[in-house]
């Protein structure tokens, strides 16, 4: 039959301990969460609950078509206008998810000729993104602005370094500042996907660009998502106009897909209201996230050192992650679970995120259940 | 400089004529929309919109992390359900947008070894889908069973044919009985990308593949997305379990995204309540779409026959085509314009949707505008 081939794989995938499963949550879940990407604690505040339903009842269900055609609506244009605004450049342009902005970014800033120069452990969609552009590839290896001079030197013409800001397994950030300088060198354009830094890294949130003193830079262009720290769904592109402009020429996951819900660009433009009105919210996440990695580590527990807000803890196995997550979970905490093929390494890690929102009091009850179901 | 080159892709296309930009519309626009995909005018109706509400009020802003971390909730599960109910398949899988469903669907299923016959007038997103899978692409003429069949004698080993059930550009039909003959001669599979027949084809809307007796079948895969006749955001995958468990634990843009917003989960479930109450508008919808085809061939213009429920009417030029819909913008209707790279064979159309809440005397007045406009 045509997907028998699709059983073998099962089976392989159970024998090593790497079956996923998909777990619906309750509405009112009483677990702790210290594994969604909801940095500042965002997704179910009044005030980005309401955007949505504003939104919703102005503008319907839907975008109903692309952003070309009918998608593009003047919610749309003023969450453009306030992202590009908050973190400080010139144009950005919403799309329906990271992933999408991600594999518009690159697609349409490497088109043949081009060399893109890709960290070796970016996001899946930014790999998605190298694999779809008609420009060559090299992988850089990770967090090496040396490795990316190198690359940059063996081509001439247009030229891209493509780098997360915070990398999503490990949540350590790359070395923007050297990244850009090595791309300066050459004249080459740096693409940089902040969706762990918006809302963490930089003055109030501003991102990992911002941070590093390149927003804005007429050779930077930024990814971000809507549904981590802003608490919705969605991504978007910034950089200069005619670099927008461009996308919105060239880019197939902008121009053939529908536009982005009304609702989730409502409720991260709610988001990004709140975020500038209380800019202690960055602060924060990034306060938690030092000091779970602080007691973490007190505890005798193998913890990467956060530089945005997520604390990986290293597993002794694929299967150890999995029962200590599950420990964890009957415990009464939530927590991530990163295994292979989802980490470039092969190791196996808990994956916490350091809400904004988190108490001394949750701080303490997660450290003090990772401690104990330790494998 | 590192952007430098975009501007003479720019000038290029400024002197083609086809340059692209974002209009974004108001609340309340007075045009009489004709290009939307909102078949069934459900975008704005209230239980849609009380749909999005209420979902975002119980769920939040955004699900907060991917589908296999934080970001199922109940609410997707039960959209799964629905969507597989009413469709009449064993198991769904619900992403952020119909391009990550093909993605998913068409990665996930043609890993290394396996054969992908591609229909020359695929989506941007299933044509991306195949330049992402690891298996061997052929692509064969448009429509044409034979051509599938010539090319799956060519492989031994896994194999799926890959097509759109409605193209997006003519909105003519697959010969879809006929290609799953054309599969099942080889144990081949079939993944259909249904975006335009959900909601339009089928008994009460149920699609394309229910229409031509292959729902449920064990070898047949269907996409479908929430953000045509649902009036909603996202998009799924429909199959056999086996098939859908296979991507929940392959699928790059399943597992690395974020869930689907809770607004857009609702509101497609709302959507997909009234149309279980109100099968009828999906007859409405195709008999908008032969009104309109007899209407425009009466008044002299070279339209192609619906299948569903997009009418395509040739333009002379892409700069014909952008004057003409300018011109019926003017008078007050908007019509699509797809001019090169958005079509397959280099013919710019006038693309016309027939949305089945529109009135007899809107139907004539869009047919007199777009003959009085005619270039």
């Amino acid at each position: 039959m045509a997907f028998d081939w699709i059983d073998e794989q099962a089976e392989l995938r159970r024998r090593a301990g790497l079956v996923r499963t998909l777990r619906p949550r309750p509405a009112d879940s009483p677990l702790l969460d210290l594994a969604s990407n909801d940095y500042l604690g965002l997704a179910r505040h009044p005030e980005v609950v309401e955007g949505a339903v504003r939104a919703a009842r102005t503008w319907g269900g839907g975008a109903t078509g692309s952003r070309l055609v009918t998608g593009t609506t003047a919610l749309h244009a003023e969450l453009e206008r306030e992202l590009a605004a908050f973190c400080g450049f010139e144009s950005a342009l919403v799309l329906s998810s990271g992933y999408a902005a991600n594999l518009a970014a690159v697609t349409a800033l490497a088109p043949h000729g081009t060399l893109v120069v890709s960290d070796a452990g970016n996001h899946a969609s930014l790999i998605d993104g190298c694999r779809l552009a008609r420009g060559t590839v090299q992988v850089a290896a990770h967090a090496d602005p040396d490795a990316v001079r190198k690359a940059l030197r063996t081509h001439d013409g247009p030229a891209v370094a493509v780098s997360d800001t915070v990398f999503s397994v490990d949540g350590d950030a790359a070395p923007l500042a050297a990244l850009a300088g090595a791309c300066r060198e050459r004249g080459a354009g740096l693409v940089v996907d902040d969706a762990h830094g918006l809302g963490v890294l930089g003055d109030g949130g501003r991102g990992a660009a911002q941070a590093a003193g390149l927003a804005g830079a007429d050779d930077v262009v930024v990814t971000v998502t809507l549904s981590k720290s802003l608490g919705s769904q969605g991504g978007a592109v910034l950089g200069p106009a005619k670099v927008i402009d461009h996308l919105v020429n060239a880019a197939r996951t902008f121009i053939f897909d529908t536009g982005l819900a009304p609702a989730a660009a409502g409720a991260a433009l709610a988001a990004l209201g709140l975020l500038r009105r209380e800019p202690e919210r960055a602060v924060r996440a990034r306060a938690v996230a030092r000091e779970l990695h602080a007691r973490l580590t007190a505890a005798g527990l193998e913890a990467v050192r956060p530089d945005a807000a997520v604390v990986s803890v290293r597993a002794p196995s694929p299967e150890g992650a999995v029962r200590w997550a599950a420990d964890c979970r009957a415990a009464g905490l939530t927590v991530g679970c990163f295994r292979p093929p989802s980490v470039p390494d092969g190791i196996s890690r808990l994956r916490l995120t350091a809400r904004a929102d988190l108490s001394a009091e949750q701080i303490e009850r997660a450290v003090r259940v990772i401690g104990e179901t330790r494998p």
